[in-house]
């Protein structure tokens, strides 16, 4: 079976903290209507910390799409190479081994895709696939892990690269002034992310079932408006209450699986903001604790998107992982709305059977069969 | 094993025609120092007919990014139903059937993506997989193919729709002077298609197995600047020399599975231009009539991008199909330089056994089964 391994993390330099956030807006924003809201919203995000790709000044500007991209291009393919070459240090693996990267990104647009250039230029086999999606937004995350598992139960023993790299702050457009745009210019962070699924061994999240949810009519919650200037992320306030939809889905997604997804050992979220953590305690029944990771990731980092879970992952390997057999949940929420949801079991390479120490209830029976063929018909229709 | 089956396809009604074409060039660009190898190389791509999204008159102008992306997705919402249902007639499912949309564009850019609208629009489960592909531009079909087919070899049973929507003439740049984009402007077309591939069942190509290669050091061969005024396409003048390098990609890929690439019984590969064609016939060492099918696109309706391999295998279909188990290739190319490769069994579902009736050499022995298994190693990796 697939295992996600330890995640890679990188983050810009520049820093700009809660406090300079809320400066910021205060002057930048002095006649605005909804100012006092805007403050709160964003007090309320309990970001303390984001990283910035390029100086506050800078990002600021807005010189044009044209010059947006570029930059996008030029940080891109200056700072992926280092999140690689560790992604694939903590899978034990070295380009040759993977067989599809998996490029996810919503903040910056290329043809060819990154996907190209990192074959070409880290020493990847020219038949690896590739699979860029652009158009996943904060879900891509998942979406890459899902597509990943896929592509191994497809074929037992492929390997796959998953790079997520997020500039949020090339997306910054100085014109949007609704409530949702202010909120947004102090809640995402840049920060780029990789690792490596591996079809056999490798320590971490052995993947064993995913699926997919759209919440009907919910298409312009969360959305790009794609203009002159470039991508304009639009933000419905209706967005945070998206758990009231999202976790009963979770909950008919491991059912068929023997699993209560009330009663695993892990979970790592889409960070998108503290109302989704919050609501996600609520309706699962789960103690704050249970998302530290998440939450960790928002306080520190900001919303970075489709790189979150990879950073509340890394959070939990820093911890010293969960205990062999441990079950867990991986979950990504974007637009759409869509989630995308992974069960899956804590397995430490250096241990020979799952389930065989310590924790035999960690696997519900046949829990291994049922991933490896039916889980669409009664993970998905069920 | 997934089937692809019979491809819808669809096209505006906006005639421009070879003629209208060139005339239109000597128009636009009377004081070019180049016009006259412009005019050559149009003439020469044996274009006879295009279709286009809006007027022509509108589509000389730009009205700006902006108002472009939202012409793309007026347009794509009002033709994208209609293909999605004639494919679904061919494959005889509902859309309760599919577990997974695929859905490739490199001429516009929405997200959500199309395949949220689509789901939420057209009585798809919300538990749909959404793959959502927008940078591998002609490349994309192919693309979209085989990781449907990596998704039915993981989920034996599964059905996938892919749906590619290109409307190139919302990418013409009117202030684009170099030759190459003379040349595109003469090239590209509009059309939509979408196609099932069938997990189980079905008449059409049974994949058997895929694979994908970047021929290095090509990136900027075909590419997208990215600007304020939209995407731009920028073509090289080596990129019609590319087959020298494809086509042994293409042999090494079928070696491995007992098949002579040269030897096969029908081959739906992309037209990007006449010398792709020309020369892959060479380098194969077939008649031009094995790709009359990607000739005859080519001839009616342009390069129509991801759209070009689905119009192609539409007329293999309204020829009247291949025999039972006859053994064929689907290969799209398209920036990386990349080319997405499927070699595949024509399969009658009137028929019990593959290979059982009057073919007997149809499948090479032991074929379905590494189709099924190993396809990874021997294949990409051989």
């Amino acid at each position: 079976m697939a295992t996600l391994c330890r995640p890679a993390i990188a983050v810009p330099d520049h820093v700009i903290t809660r406090e300079e956030t809320l400066d910021l807006a205060r002057q930048l924003h002095a006649g605005h209507p909804q100012l006092g809201l805007a403050l709160r919203l964003i007090g309320n995000t309990g970001v303390q910390t984001r990283r910035l790709v390029r100086p506050i000044e800078e990002t600021l500007e807005h010189p044009g799409f044209t010059a947006r991209n570029a930059v996008y291009e030029e940080e891109a393919k200056a700072r992926v190479p280092e999140v690689v070459r560790r992604a694939l240090d903590h899978a034990q693996l070295a380009p040759p081994d993977i067989d599809m990267i998996v490029y996810v990104s919503c903040t910056g647009f290329m043809m060819p895709s990154m996907t190209a250039w990192i074959i070409n230029n880290l020493g990847f086999r020219p038949e690896t696939r590739q699979l860029p999606i652009a158009q996943l937004g904060c879900a891509a995350g998942g979406a890459a892990i899902n597509r990943a598992h896929d592509f191994c139960t497809a074929y037992p023993g492929a390997n796959v690269l998953i790079v997520a790299c997020e500039f949020c702050s090339l997306c910054y457009q100085p014109t949007d002034l609704a409530v949702g745009n202010l909120l947004s210019n102090g809640l995402f962070g840049d920060a780029l992310a990789a690792a490596v699924v591996r079809g056999e061994g490798g320590t971490g999240v052995q993947l064993e079932r995913n699926g997919s949810h759209l919440v009907p009519g919910t298409e312009d919650w969360i959305s790009y408006a794609v203009r002159d200037t470039g991508f304009h992320f639009l933000l419905d306030k209706r967005v945070p209450k998206t758990m009231a939809m999202l976790a009963p889905a979770m909950r008919d997604m491991a059912a068929p699986h023997d699993w209560d997804v009330s009663g695993l050992d892990f979970y790592v979220v889409h960070a998108g903001g503290p109302r989704i953590l919050d609501d996600l305690s609520h309706y699962l029944g789960l103690p704050a604790e249970m998302f530290r990771y998440s939450r960790a990731t928002l306080t520190e980092r900001g919303n970075i998107a489709s790189a979150v879970i990879f950073d509340a992952l890394e959070r939990l390997f820093a911890e010293g992982g969960a205990h062999h057999g441990a079950r867990g949940v991986i979950a990504g929420f974007g637009p759409g709305i869509t989630a995308e949801i992974t069960l899956g079991t804590w397995s430490d390479a250096g241990r020979d059977t799952p389930g065989a120490a310590g924790a035999p209830e960690a696997r519900a029976p046949g829990a291994e069969l049922a991933a490896q063929t039916p889980a669409l018909q009664g993970g998905v229709r069920g």
